[in-house]
C-alpha cells in the first residue's frame, strides 16, 4: 500500500519550485488558473479538479500519484486560532475592527445574510503609489440571505 | 463632571439614527467620507478629524460634547477572539484558509513584508449577477517592508 | 431617544408568553411561521420580516416599537465556546463525533463543497416509540459548492 | 508483541478504499450497515460488532488483525474545540444559534430532559431542487428524561 | 409584567435558609426527596415537579410566583472550566485521573457504552472511621450501549 | 543505559493483556487489589508497591525492568481540559451540575473542608434492574477540615 | 429580607480598616490569629470559628449579621488562570519552574503522596539582608500519601 | 556536528540516577548544592556553573558534552496553564487562594514592590508530627521596591 | 463610610483632563515625575508616593480622598491576554518576535538572569525623520541574576 | 530532491556557534549587521538578503543551500501565548502593564496611529551602574498614522 499523503504532496510542490526557480504567478498561469487559487490548492487549502491536478503535476515533474491526492476534498485546519506571523495578523485585525462595519454595510446593500466564503474567490495585486506600493486584496463572495421558514 | 462616554456616543448615534430613517450610506454621503469608515467611527473604531465629528454631530442632533469624544483615539477592543456571528465569522474563515496565500503572493510581488492595517482603507460594494448578486470587498494597505539593522 | 433594547424584547416576549401560558407552537401556529424559526427570532438569533414582526407584537401585547426591533439584523453571540447545558451539550458531541462523517458523506455525494448553515431551515418532532419516544431532528440546507477561479 | 493500533487500521482503509476506487456508500452496503455509521466506526469513532468487523477487514483485504481492534470501544477524541473545515464549522454554528431553540422544543414536546447522543443514529441524504439540490441531515435520538430523587 | 427570575428564587431559598437555621437535609425531608436533588433543584440545576415546587414554596414562605419558576426547565451553566473551588476541583481531578479507568471498567462490564448523566441519582454519607471519617459519595445511572444502524 | 520508558510498559501490559485474553477484572484478582486501583496503575495514574509490580509483570510476561518503572511515582497529566469522550465527559458534567451540590453537603455535614482525592478509593459495579442496568460508582475519600492558625 | 453578601463584608473590613489606619498585622493580633490566615478569611478565602468572627466585628465595628457571613464556607474563586499582577505572578512562575522539583523532593522524602493545601498553614516574615531585605514565606502541609486499595 | 541537546543530558542524568540508585538529596550532596537547586538544574530548569556542571558529570559517568550544555542558559518552558499533577496543583491552588495574602502582607511589611523569584532559594524538609508528619517548604526571595522615575 | 474607589480617581482624572485641557506632559511636569510614570499611576497601575498624590489631586482639583486612594499598591490587572488594540499589539508582537533575542543577548551580555520589570523605568520620545518621524521607547532595568544555592 | 528545512539551519547554525566558541556581537560584526538582528535572522524571525546570508554561511561553514532557505520570507510563530520563561515574560509584563500608557504618548506626540513593528529596529546595551548594572533596550518604529477616506 502506497504512504503518499497530502503534506508529502505539498512539499513536494514546495521543493520542486524551489529548485526549479519558478513564481506562484508562473506556476498559475501553466496551469490556467489564478495565483491565489493555484497557491490554495497547492498548499491543501482547495480541492484541483483532475485536468488542474494533472497539469500540476506534469509542469513539476511530480509522480501521478500526486495527482489523485490533489483532487481529494482536504480537511481545511489553521493551528493558531489567532496568527502570529504579522503578515497574516494584520488581516485576522481588520475582521476584529472592521468586522461589524461589514456585516452592517452588508445587511444595508442587500437584507439579512452574509458573503459566501465558498463560492468566492480573490486576488492581490500591487498597486503603485508615488507615497509607497499598495497591497490590494479584491474579495467577492455571493450574497446568501437568511432563509425563514 | 460630565460622565458621558464614547459608548454613549455610540448609543445615541444609533438612536437617532433609527428614529430618522437614515442609512449609513446617507450618513457618510453627508459628512463627505466613505460609509465603511464612517460606520467604523460612529462605532468608536477610529478617531474623527474635528470638522467630521462636528458635522455627524450636528447631522444628527447629539450634544456638542459628543463631538470631543469623536475626536478621541480609541481603545480598539473586540471581545471574541473568534466571531461567532456568521456574517463576520466568514471573514474570519477567509483569514484562515487563505492567510498563507496572502503571505506567499505578498513576498512574491513585494518582497519581506506586510500589508499595513493602519494606512488602509476598505470598500464594499453589491455587484449584480444572474447566478445571484455578490459581494465585493475591496481591501488597499500600503506595503511596509521589514527592516534590517 | 428610546432606550428599548433586542434583550428588553425578549425579555418581554418570554414574560408574556409565561403569563398568557402560550406555547412556541402556539405562537408560531398564530404568526404562521415553523416554532424553530419562530423560538429563534423571538430569542434575537433571526431577523423578522416586517408582517411577522407586527403579527408577533399584536398576538403578545407588546408595544410597537418592538415590531421594529425585531426586523433588525441581530449579531448572533453564544457565550460558551462549548455548551455546558446538557441539552445543548449532546448537539455539539454529535458534531464532534460525526462532523468528520457528515464531510465525507457530503463529499461523496455532491462534490467539494458543504451544506449552507445561511440557506437553511430545521424542525424538531416527536416520535414515538415503544422502547421510549426519540427526538428527531431534520436539518436541510444548500448544498455550496467551492469555487475555483 | 505486535504494534497494530486503531490508526493503521484507519490508514489501511483509507489506502484500500482509494486504490479499490470504493465510496462509503460501497462498503456500507457491503458490510450491511448505513453509511453514516460505516465511516464512523471506520475512523474510530465507534466500535464495530464481530460479524461487521469480520465482514469489512474481508472486503478490504485487510490483515485479521485489524478485526480485532475495529472490536475494542475507542477513546472518542477531536482535537479543535471549534473546528476549523468550514464544512464541519457549519454544524458547530448550527449548534451555536439554534442550540437554546433545540432546547426549548424539547423541554415543550417531552418534559425536562435531552435527547439522547448514545441511543442515536442519522443519516444524509441528497435532496434536488431547482434551486440548487439540499443536503437533508436526519438525526434521530432517544429522549431521556432527568430524574428527579 | 413580573421581573422575577431564577436568580430572584435561588436568592430567596438561601437568605429564608439561613434566617430559619435550616439545613438542606432538613428541607429535603419536608419536601419528601433527597438532599442531594433538593440543593441542586433549589440551586436551579434541577427543575422542580409542580408538587415539590408548591412544598419548598410553602415551607419556607416565598411567593407563590416562585413555584412557577421552579417547574421551568432551567439553563445548566458553570462557568469555570476548571473549579478553583478546592472542594469541587478535587472531584474535577478525580474525573482526570481515573476517567479512562471508569470508561474501561463500563466497557469491561457492560460492552460499547456509558453511564447517563441524566437517569442519574447521588448521595452522600458520612462514615466514621477511626483514621478520620470518610465522605462516601455514590453515584447511579443507567447504562447507555452505543446505537449502530 | 536503558531506553524503556513508562509509556513503554503500558503499551506493553495492553498489548500482553489483549494477546492473553484478559480482562481487567481478572488481572486485579490475579495481583491482589481492586480492578479500578489495578487499572489505574497500569495506564500510568498511580503507583505500584513493589510486589504487586512484581506480580504484574510475573502473570503477565512483561521484562523484570517494568517492575521498576511501575513503582516510580508518575507524573499525572491529562491533555483534554474537557475531556471529548462521551464515557468520560458525563462525569465531568455531574462535576459541573453537582459540583456546587457536593460542596454544600460535605459542609453540611462536616464543616468547613474537603474529601480527599489522595487518601481515597473508588468502585464500579453493575446493578441488575429491569428497566435497564444502571452503572455505580462508590466514590469515597477522607474527609480534610481546613486550618485555622 | 436582608440582602447582606460576603462581598459586602469585604467591603466594609476594608474601608474600616482604611478609616482606623490598621493594618493586618495588628487585626491578626487582636483576634489573636496569624496575619496570612486572618486577610485570607476577611477576603472570603477561608471562613471564620464564631468567636473569630464576633471578635473581628467587634473590633471593625461592623454589623452583628457581618459574623454569621464571616462564618459561611466560602467559595473560592480566582478569575485569572495565570495572574497579572506582578507580585502575585512570581508564586505562580515559582510553582511553573520549581514544581516538578517539588514534586520529586516530596517523593524522595516521603513516598508517593502530596503535601495538603487544607491541612495546611503559612507564614510570611521580612528577614534583614545588607545586600536588600527579603521576604521569607514558610509553608507547612500535612504530608498525604496516595492509597492503593 | 554534535546531535546532544539539553533533553538529552536529562534523560541521561535520569537513567544514570536509576542504575546507581542515587537519590537526590545523595547527589546535591556530591557536588555541594542543594537538593531544590541540584533537582531544577538537572531538569533543564537552572543553568549550572561549570564546576557543579563537571561534577555532575564526573558524578554520574556522563559524556564530557553534557558538562557543556548543563552551562548553557536553559528557556524555561512549561506546558500546562493549571498543572494536573495533584502534587504540583496544591501549590498552584495555594497562589490562588493566597496570592492576594502574599501580595497584601509584602506591601505591608516592606511597601510597595514584589518578592523575587531569581534571586530566590527554596528547601523542602519533613517535620515529624504525631498528627502525620508534615511537609515544610521555605522560600527566600529578594525584595524589590517599583521605581518611580 | 466612604464608596470612593480607586476606579473612580482614575475616572475624575480623565475627566478633569478633558474639561481643563491638559496634557499627560503638562501633569507630568507639574508633578515633577514622567509622563510614562505619571500616566501610569493615573491608571492605577502604580502607586504614587504621598507627594505627588496630594501634588496630582491639587492640580486637577479632585477630592483629599483620592490622594489616599492614589497611594494604595494597587493590584495589576490586564484582561485580554493578547491586546486587540493595534498600538498595543505591536509591542506584544515585537515581544513574539524578539522575545528569544533579547533573552540570548541578556545572557551573552550579563550571564543567567532577566532585565528587571520592576526596578524599571521607560520614556518615549519623538523622532524627526525625513522618511517619517519615528517612535523611540527607550526601557530600563536592573539586571537580576538567578541564584544558586 | 532535498530535505533541509529553516530548522536545520538554525541547528546547524547554534552547533557551528558552539563549537567554534563564537559570540552573536562576534557573529553580527562578522556580517556587518547589528546583534539583535543577526540572532533574529538566524533564528528565523526575519529574512537575510543575499549578501548577509552567503556571508554567515561561510563565516560558519555551512553547506551553500543554507544561503538560499536564509533569503526565504520565514513564517512567525510563536507557540506559547504566554511566555513562561522568566527573561520573556517580563517584556510580556511590560506590554501589560505599560501598553496603555504607550498607546496614549504615543497618541499626545504623534496623532491617532501607532509605532510600526515593522519599519522597526531594536538593539540591547548594558549600562554600568553601581547599584547593579542594568539592561537598556531601545526600540525605534515608525509612527503610522491611521487612515480616513
Amino acid at each position: 500500500m502506497t504512504a503518499m499523503t497530502r503534506e508529502d504532496v505539498t512539499a513536494q510542490i514546495l521543493t520542486a519550485k524551489r529548485q526549479a526557480g519558478l513564481t506562484w504567478e508562473g506556476i498559475a498561469e501553466t496551469i490556467g488558473m489564478s495565483p491565489v487559487w493555484t497557491h490554495s490548492a497547492a498548499m491543501g487549502m482547495n480541492a484541483m479538479p483532475a485536468d488542474k491536478a494533472t497539469a500540476l503535476v506534469t509542469a513539476l515533474g511530480l509522480p501521478q500519484e500526486a495527482a489523485l491526492l490533489l483532487q481529494e476534498s482536504p480537511t481545511k485546519v489553521w493551528e493558531q486560532t489567532i496568527p502570529t506571523d504579522p503578515c497574516i495578523y494584520r488581516f485576522y485585525e481588520i475582521v476584529g475592527v472592521y468586522g461589524p462595519t461589514l456585516k452592517a454595510l452588508i445587511h444595508e446593500k442587500f437584507g439579512d445574510g452574509i458573503m459566501s466564503a465558498i463560492d468566492f474567490d480573490m486576488n492581490v495585486t500591487r498597486v503603485e503609489n508615488p507615497k509607497g506600493d499598495r497591497v490590494k486584496v479584491e474579495m467577492s463572495g455571493k450574497y446568501l440571505a437568511y432563509n425563514a421558514w
